[in-house]
């Protein structure tokens, strides 16, 4: 088991759009609960499926499995929580670190958050200009969340 | 994607014992619903996790990854639905086909149930004189049943 310690952040400012690479994302899920998430993600030309259990604080325990993207195809359109969450992955550098921003489509076409992978929960990092206001732990934006109230049916968006 | 299709019957008698190999097998679900199973099972000293779709007669999707032991003892105590479905799978031979007699214990001791795995779902075989009645399609005795509803509590045993 890996854990995954990631804090989630909401944009300032459109100054990230231009800095890092692009990838396109296609994922969804085969068990999407508040104990336990099963994902298959297509990402580029790879695709994994990843376990992951419960959030505590910014942390979760992660396993993960590369495995063939026909499959992943497979997986996404005939068995995987509809509709699938679609988004594009720009990995920004920045201070030693790499900040992932996540420009989402479809059903949540206008949501845009940043993460940033820790190595511990209070390990220190510096936030570009770009950065705006912290929603780690905010369920609304996890993104098997988002297959079952997408962004453009949210009433009161941050 | 494979696809799986499988044929299940109770046993007519006890001529099964000392056939065949005995496997000893511990698995559990990461999903357990009507349309999709994740699965987590060790099987001797080997791990897999396999993705199954809902039945239709006797015929499933089936998707197979084989992942490390260790994960696999993390996620069947950490993270997978309690309790956990033991079972020993004697492997026999007979005609031409395997019959694989499982042989519950834990809160399912009592259970025995026999498959045969074949290649479409009119392929003819030959039924050993202690096979019984065919449970195909009862969903009492799929295995991702018997974590919610083990056979030690099952009111009309047959």
């Amino acid at each position: 088991m890996g854990i995954e310690i990631e804090r989630k952040f909401l944009l300032a400012s459109d100054g990230w759009r231009g800095l890092g690479t692009p990838t396109r994302m296609r994922q969804g899920y085969l068990a999407a609960d508040p104990v336990r998430t099963v994902r298959v993600r297509i990402e580029g030309d790879r695709a994994v499926i990843t376990i992951k259990s419960k959030s505590t604080g910014a942390s979760r325990g992660e396993w993960e499995y590369e495995i063939p993207v026909q499959d992943a195809t497979e997986l996404l359109d005939g068995l995987c929580e509809q509709p699938l969450v679609e988004k594009t992955r720009h990995r920004i550098a920045h201070a030693g670190h790499v900040w992932e921003v996540d420009e989402f489509c479809g059903d949540n076409a206008g949501l845009v958050v940043a993460e940033i992978e820790l190595a511990s929960e209070d390990e220190a990092f510096e936030k570009p200009d770009w950065i705006g206001v912290e929603v780690t732990g905010d369920k609304r934006y996890y993104n098997c969340s988002l297959i079952r109230q997408p962004y453009s049916q949210w009433p009161d968006k941050t």
